[in-house]
């Protein structure tokens, strides 16, 4: 037997007891598959200060299901907690890292096949390995007459992103809203399918939204009640038209009737995927750091100078029309008049493109090509902000879609960065009648002093701003027990609700304890 | 103490242990709230033969969320089982009748209060006892600026239909997609409140479609795992121009092109409600009961015979587009266009309405009108096929949304329907990606014969349709368990799933035992 134990073991353990649970998991998996050191490829570098503290004993494999069934057998007969993650590239959330130190980690990397391409019903299955550029090769190998959601980043895993809660930028943007018939691996090892796919005989398993009796498909998203082993989801045709449009806006209190207008685009059907509206400082980060563009706190002066030198507006409005070409069109003088009438000297742009033409020589710009889903990593260049040891984390508040609340979560938001010695660097997903409000922390993870500032500012933003009526969409591992705090009402009886199903479904408590700030009966009596 | 018992106790009561159940109710209640003899009010006039199958052992009409907290506390006390209904105005799945005999129905009407209508938002929060006429009335006196959506009848109640899947015809047709923020009363009396609303303080409770960590909101939908006391649902904007739009094709087999341009318009986004295509005898009937256009069996020239009397189709589709009129117009003709590509001889029909302007007067056909959220009474008409004393029953088999798989299924459904002696009377729900074909079985129930053939073919055609791929949407108390029967995946694994949730969340196994086919410990145990 191999001893190359990891330095961190699990709560609980000790070598023998660990190494133990290793030769077990080996015996199921092969040895190359169980890995206790040389560990460090599954740690993400924009996530470098999550991993020291939240570092894992063992990363393992799996190449099946039943493998999966047999990790979470084993772990639970060993008391070792397991974490899933799919690539581990949920950036600014923990990445492949887990939330209780010592977990032993599962990576999807060998289990990535796509299942089914449906060109009929507009739909795929996959399992959780498959990333977003995997899916869209295999989409464009296909001819492309079906086009993914996706988030900006195309690295990370579909089945991971989707179960996350992720948010990408067509009609399907609200990733977990469009997926049907998920197969999942109970803690107990037992295997579960969701929707219509719990008939064996039902043709529907993908495409109908649920089946018959309670659906429990939405329990194994942003949870630690089971593991995600294949997931339906579903493609939006390629349009006949696709038009990414823009309107840039000069003032800082444009924003108001610019959001009042877009919901109103937005509940009328005329703008149906998920627009953005941002600030200038990402797009001046994917041209050069900070340095390059300010000294100091910035000012308003400085914001204008990079507004005129990027030629943006202080606000940046992005959505996309999609369908046949004379819908399309219409649509286009809609959103137009809407937008205009709502702020008369915004700039207002659109780049109607044939759908089987979209590329990177017709649309150069990532924000254009990302609401057709293509995802690139032009993102991440971003994040080098501040240097080129870039970290980052995002604040996520959720509000009402009206212009009054986004610019009171602004000032919020902006209180709190700036006060943190943070730069405030807003960009704003519109949801029909909500919006997720991302205030995207950047440091320099070269700097223990900026680290520590970063995760400070983190953990009180999300209890200040959640106290003011606006808990985060999504968590890092350093702030899920705080988001989940905010969810309080009746004494947190949403928490002691799902306590009581994790409780009944994972007695042993091995399945990520933790996530979501929902933990397992014997982590909660040690508090 | 009153001894107005009724002649039906719950399982397992005496007359004595029974009258002590009623006390304690009586005494939360009032005595006018609890109800022990003169319930027939509460029994639907459509369900005549299941109620005296399922006949409850008292009604109670709780007043406040309160109330029903008290109720389950009562009744998991004294072992007493409880079925919740909300107006019991689900014709042709058991009205107001629980599951088992001899149960405690809680009956909302008393709870009726329309909480919340955001008119900025475009939402209402809603108490279990508001029917979708008094919500369709609250919204016109506002002034029409937001539409519900709603099934063909208004007397239902909107919670009630929403938590049982029931489908409506607007862009919200899927009425359970279109909840968000629900309160609900647990079996031990406890209060949840689900997605953004579980937090206290967020201002997102009914806009935003979940919360942080597993989404439970579904779980409460066919369900038996708690009771639904505030509900809030989406609305649509009241749009500039409304087009209901007509297609009928002359031949059975036009059916299959027909299906197939349906579901290209609907991916593309063109057309965004829920179309339906139906024969003609639904519209035959609400002219004359059968024996006016029939005698015997029908045959092809008797139908055609009738499809010119009533100037109608083999098959004809409606569905509705909304927005704001150079959109619509656009729409309208990208509609008839790839229609009329699919069935060249097919019969286009459009009737564009200002959405201020949708009344009887300038839309006097119910299938035009309940597009725009108008329910009426009209459908009842049809009911009385065979007679005026009609009873109904439908079978709703979930396919994938090809013309293909309509035609087979519509093939398999003839046969059952025809075989019983019953007359095949189809109308399809079409969903982007799946069809919920709805195969309605009129009888008399006047005739013992005639309702023992409708509940055998009920049960045999959900089993023999389930085997061949296609399971129902939605369930008779009669045909419960064989429609959880067909969800068989890995020895019924979602069942058995729903079934823990059961166990640890209604030890006591008081609420619906039964329904949807998930029966608590108990129940289980006996078999």
């Amino acid at each position: 037997m191999t001893t190359d134990l990891s330095a961190v073991l699990p709560d609980g353990s000790d070598r023998t007891a660990f190494s133990e649970t290793v030769a077990a998991l080996r015996e199921l998996l092969g040895a190359d598959a169980v890995r206790t050191d040389g560990i460090e490829e599954f740690r993400d570098p924009y996530d470098w200060p999550e991993w020291d503290t939240h570092w894992p004993s063992a990363v393992v494999q799996p190449g099946s299901v039943e493998d999966v069934q047999g990790i979470v057998r084993i772990a639970a007969e060993h008391g070792v907690p397991v974490w899933a993650h799919s690539q581990g590239k949920n950036n600014g959330y923990g990445g492949g890292a887990p939330r209780v130190r010592g977990s032993i980690t599962v990576n999807f990397r060998r289990m990535n096949r796509i299942l089914e391409i449906n060109e009929e019903l507009g739909y795929v299955v996959v399992e959780p390995g498959v990333t977003f550029y995997e899916l869209v090769d295999a989409l464009r190998e296909r001819g492309g007459s079906w086009w993914p959601s996706t988030p900006d980043l195309g690295w990370g895993s579909v089945v991971g992103n989707t179960v996350d809660h992720g948010v990408g930028y067509t009609e399907f943007g609200d990733h977990a809203a469009a997926a049907s018939g998920l197969e999942v691996v109970l803690p107990d090892g037992s295997l579960l399918r969701t929707g219509m796919w719990a008939s064996s005989t039902s043709r529907a398993a993908h495409v109908h939204p649920r089946g018959f009796g309670p659906s429990v498909e939405s329990l194994f998203m942003q949870s630690n009640l089971g593991i995600v082993t294949k997931l339906g989801r579903r493609l939006s045709p390629a349009p006949e038209l696709f038009a990414p449009v823009r309107f840039r806006v000069w003032e800082d209190a444009d924003l108001v009737p610019l959001i009042d207008a877009a919901r109103t685009l937005m509940l009328e059907g005329t703008i149906t995927n998920i627009p953005v509206i941002g600030g200038i400082l990402g797009t001046a980060a994917m041209r050069a750091p900070r340095k390059a563009w300010f000294d100091g706190p910035i000012t308003e002066a400085d914001y204008r100078r990079v507004m005129k030198e990027l030629g943006m507006g202080w606000w940046n409005l992005r959505a996309a029309l999609y369908g046949p070409r004379r819908i399309v069109e219409a649509k286009i003088q809609r959103v137009r008049e809407v937008l205009l009438e709502a702020v008369p000297d915004g700039e207002f742009t659109a780049l109607p493109t044939p759908g089987d033409q979209v590329s990177e020589d017709t649309l150069p710009l990532h924000p254009d090509r990302v609401q057709a889903g293509r995802p690139s990593q032009s993102l991440l260049k971003s994040v080098e902000w501040w240097g080129p040891d870039g970290g980052h984390l995002e604040l996520s508040p959720i509000g009402r879609n009206t212009g009054a609340e986004a610019a009171h979560i602004g000032r919020l938001l902006r209180e709190e960065m700036e006060a943190a010695g943070f730069d405030f660097w807003p960009s704003i997903c519109l949801f029909p009648r909500s919006i997720v409000y991302l205030g995207v922390i950047n440091f320099d993870h070269s700097d223990p002093e900026r680290i520590q500032a970063a995760y400070d500012l983190y953990e009180s933003a999300i209890r200040r701003l959640g106290a003011q009526g606006y808990p985060m969409y999504r968590g890092h591992l350093r702030g899920m027990d705080a988001n989940q705090d905010q969810f309080d009402w009746n004494d947190h009886a949403y928490r002691r609700f799902v306590e009581r199903l994790k409780d009944t479904l994972d007695p042993a408590g091995i399945l990520a304890p933790g996530k979501q700030g929902i933990w397992p009966a014997a982590y909660r009596d040690r508090e």
